[in-house]
């Protein structure tokens, strides 16, 4: 099956929004097994429109559309796309006491709302979970017409409830898919390791490189579920043996940080962070994910010296002998803001996030140390940020901090790390 | 002059990366008054992008393309539309010594490479300062082609640095343009205030809504930069007027925190924050600012009750009387931290960020305190935020604190703030 997707909106040709819909769909239909053919952004104008629509037909046999279905005499995509596709709509009795339902406690349905009810006689209509317009879906010669909502919280709950089974079904079998998260090795070193897993037809893999890890998709298909499940699990097995201690979760959204709050959770215990460079981001991660309060009660952002002496008690010979961006000072932090946040693990991060970096002493931008302090220990390890600027050093630094908990906390190596006793890095 | 921006490349079609270049590049020419009639995006199969180039081609003047500029195979862009455009392709002496030169030192260039160094017998190059591949002029029959690389950091430097001053002499004249920053009134409400201001075809006004806030973008053509920006700036000033208190700046990447750490540098004075249900977005936001530690040393990520009383002082009493969330622990928090970060202003956030809440106390997710500490009083400030979810939540509470913080430092009003004197607030 060959696809093409469709974004309709004058604010895509404006740039004044990424399109963030059209590599969610290229994505969603890859690990699907659908070629993307080609993508088109046109303006909200039935006569454009409507060309690209016959121009794609030509091509392709599935076309997948967002934008265009709101209230607005701007929003055509369903009456341009019915004419394409020789539909009529007709009103949905059932769409329409939805919408009025919707609007009675915000002061009644405004008139324009009205055609939102509107669905193809011979199509269907996909339910919106999260907002009024319906999506859409028409058949026609062989070519089939998806509309989806332009919000991108809309358009993806659509997708996952209806879409996704929609082209399973029409697929004729089942298909399913894991996502497998890894974080310490990039994407060409990751490559060259596991060639032979990317080869295959049925299981597929494929790597999606984020900033510093990369995720693996693994699908597979099969007449049955259980016939599809066994030949994903096989391959997700090598790819677990390959990855090994690199592999951090096998959840769809996994993240570093969702994986720390779960195995704090699990063990109940907590940790407290302070920051520097990173200046509250490691905070910011932490507490994204939802009962992120069972793990974590304080957070630090010593940007000064001074908050760093005072909040912290790193001591000032540290500061003086080695600068605040040393693997002593990192180590204090993290043992004082764990004393200072009564948490079972402290973690402390500091270095030059630029422009401003210290060359003569070796430290260029994008230097950062970051420390993990249990009761008595503390693991410190450098990080040179490549290509530096402020949010990558930002990213990277974080990065590293949640791993290197996430390794004490499973008991696994702790690579390039320095360590030292307390009384060692307390002794000033 | 209509354009048309043609991305090439199957990475964008398999949904590995997000296409940020389109928007880019729509942007740009928007600002320099050039419509965009159509996006497109297709893979690295010389047969169909020949077909696209040669349609879009037909509808437009400019055609800007992006990617498969490199060494490999795959990388057609430049001889496909080389053929289309009638251009002949050869080999560039200078071009040619400048990648032997680059990969000197990398152990000599690969033979890949070479055609890099091809360009148009017609046409014209652009330099690439930031990686191999030249970019590429070429007209034809009334119509021009203006290939650039990839990767966003090549392609953006080029785009500044060939690509705008080639547009601008093309059109005959002279542009200049204006980003106006507004907080307080959103997209719908401003769009009717200044409806009159958005008719004109020169100088031009486009709105750009972002989360909780519009950019208007002022744009003027001349046929030299003083009559231009005569233009233009006759439109600010009415801009201006109409906007009041609400304009917050006038810079190009303006944003909040940055009118704020301009605002505090300029004072020489200091800010620190207490933040629950943020987890450290508004320290984040502060230090994500270049300049930052001249007026940020302390933020303190207070998620826990016991963490609001030790860290900041917070009182049993108030917490049990109010619950932590509450104008009066907010209060608590601000001047809490204010004082521990011996700072000039204190800022304290608490709130429910979702999914927990307090229903039965008026309290859904959504609502936040917000409060702002000077030496003796507290600005307070609840905010309601409506369709809830976490990141908005934090977002828009961020927004308001920086608000609060740049309508004292400009001696403006504070609208919807109750006020409230230190002895009313710490005697507990």
């Amino acid at each position: 099956m060959q696809a093409e997707i469709i974004c309709v909106g004058t604010e895509l040709l404006l740039g004044d929004i990424v399109n963030t819909n059209a590599q969610y769909i290229s994505k969603e239909l890859a690990a699907l097994g659908i070629a993307v053919y080609q993508e088109t952004v046109v303006g909200d104008n039935p006569a454009r429109l409507t060309r690209v629509v016959n121009d794609a037909r030509e091509r392709s046999d599935l076309l997948i559309f967002t934008g265009g279905l709101g209230p607005t005499d701007d929003d055509l995509t369903k009456e341009t796309v019915a004419k394409a596709f020789h539909e009529t709509l007709v009103e949905d009795a059932e769409e329409l006491s939805r919408l009025e339902a919707y609007f009675a406690p915000r002061g009644g349905m405004p008139a324009n709302n009205r055609k939102q009810a509107l669905v193809p006689s011979r199509g269907s209509k996909l339910p919106n979970s999260c907002g009024t317009a319906p999506g859409i879906i028409m058949e026609d010669e062989g070519k089939t017409a998806i509309l989806l909502p332009g919000p991108p919280w809309e358009m993806r709950a659509m997708f996952e409830q209806s879409v996704r089974p929609y082209l399973v079904r029409a697929h004729g079998g089942c298909i399913v898919s894991t996502m497998l998260h890894e974080y310490g090795m990039g994407e060409s070193s990751l490559e060259l390791q596991v060639k032979d897993l990317l080869a295959g037809a049925n299981p597929t893999a494929a790597l999606y490189a984020k900033d510093n890890e990369v995720a693996v998709r693994v699908t597979a298909f099969g007449p049955t579920t259980e016939q599809a499940s066994r030949l994903r699990d096989g391959l997700v097995e090598q790819f677990r043996q390959r990855l090994g201690e690199l592999l951090y979760s096998e959840e769809e959204e996994g993240s570093l940080e969702k994986t720390v709050v779960e195995l704090l959770t699990q063990k109940h215990q907590r940790v407290a962070a302070a920051e520097s460079c990173t200046g509250g981001l490691l905070c910011q991660r932490i507490t994204s994910v939802p009962g992120a309060s069972q793990v974590f009660d304080y957070g630090a952002v010593t940007y000064a010296a001074s908050a760093k002496r005072r909040m912290l008690g790193v001591k000032p010979a540290a500061l003086k002998k080695y600068t605040a961006v040393s693997s002593t000072v990192a180590a204090q932090m993290a043992f004082g803001v764990r004393r200072a946040g009564k948490a079972n693990w402290g973690i402390g991060i500091t270095g030059y996030a630029g422009p401003t970096a210290d060359e003569a002493a070796g430290k260029p931008a994008g230097t950062v140390y970051v420390a993990l302090a249990a009761e008595k220990q503390v693991w410190v390890r450098r990080l040179q940020v490549l290509r530096p600027d402020r949010q990558r050093v930002r990213r990277q630094a974080t990065q590293l901090a949640l791993d290197l908990l996430r390794r004490q906390l499973l008991g696994l190596s702790m690579p390039e790390c320095r360590l030292f006793g307390r009384h060692e890095i307390e002794e000033f």
